[in-house]
């Protein structure tokens, strides 16, 4: 990354919860992305542009896309670490990474691809705060 | 029921999906409530008085209690049948409720209470087109 | 409590996820139970009894019974916490009370009812290593 | 397809709960592999391989990676179809699509990879059974 460029990352604590297995013992597929949104809402505080603040100025982060690949089953009591990571300035879309580790032992790998959209649904530029925030971070 | 009461019911099918299940190899106790939900919506739509409708009218209709006993586990791929009744001509509060069957053997047994709410969650009196639905069942 | 009846209490929090909103803006009141699992669960560590290992031990504590009342709403981001209590020498049912607050502000009590099973689903006599855990907090 | 290739297809209908639902008034991005879970149970029984016969049999088929791209927002009591494809014969890994309609219109399209586990997680072989009901509609 010798032009400078870095990235945001941030942690969040998951304890997996037992609402969140099935019958074949282990948690269902889907719920990583819930876990996903949970890392995604740090990333964000950690940015200080809160979600919660965004959305109150009108500002909505749907997922437009996403996909995942599980490794390794996470388990009912699981104390769960996912690691999040936004690796480029933020365009028009935004690509954020995810990586569940337990015991450092990954166990599932993510992304999310989000559009800025208003209250309506439109397309949006990035609010200004939102793109401030990210640029300190990788500008040199 | 000499006096004319009467009773609206209403039946919905279910097929219990695998993310229903736990790690116990049933449904997790909490999804009933999804299954209610679905139960009342329909007889809401026998009612001619869509949900979804109401909510375009600027009603919700929250739950504000909720209950549920668990007799017998349904299980994956279970083809359940969810029958709800309105037992009282509602008013500010209105009650719900209902009984989940597996073949005709009982699962669970539960009730909702709910209340009319404007868009700011303030309490509000039930819209009459629901009341005059709701009358046509009840009345003589 | 003249006669040296206590009870065990525990807390746990709770970041509202996005996921656990629905469109009326609030917290979709099924996902309340969920919240009471995460704080039965962190009872029984607190009573050094986690569910993790009485499980393992073949003794499921499956909820045969449970009620909300919904006083005001969680909403997305709110940083709850529920307050867990067993209030009587635990028999062959046991019964579990739930208060969620947000800043102090009660939004929520609950119930669930459990007994325990075996694998196959049969009632079982509580493990004695759960009584003797209970006991401790009830004993004068 | 002149080489004899064919595909399996089956259809689900799906009417959105309100659970699924989120604050921004639309369904939340996980909930469709719910919905992508009950199309593949379909097709599984369209194959005349259900799934609670091949999982009693001691074969699970968990989710290895999963995907989908969203086109436009599903919506509270929306009545959809999810038409779910098999579009190879199947191999160690077993490709799943996805296509989500409302009103014929297409709102998400998805993929899931499964691979055939035991009940201790070990990769294996697919049941002959599912391979000679899959053969039967990709031979010439």
């Amino acid at each position: 990354m010798g032009n400078g460029e870095r990235m945001i990352t941030a942690e969040v604590g998951i304890r997996v919860r037992y609402q969140e297995t099935d019958q074949m013992g282990v948690v269902y597929h889907a719920n990583y992305f819930t876990w996903f949104e949970s890392a995604r809402i740090e990333l964000l505080d950690h940015m200080k542009c809160p979600y919660l603040k965004l959305e109150k100025m009108g500002f909505l982060l749907p997922v437009i896309q996403c996909e995942a690949k599980f490794l390794k089953p996470a388990k009912f009591d699981d104390r769960l670490v996912v690691r999040v990571s936004l690796n480029k300035v933020p365009a028009a879309r935004i690509t954020i990474s995810y990586e569940v580790f337990h015991d450092e032992v990954l166990l599932c790998t993510g992304q999310t691809i989000h559009a800025f959209v208003d209250r309506s649904g439109r397309l949006i530029r990035p609010p200004n705060d939102f793109l401030d925030c990210a640029k300190k971070y990788f500008k040199k």
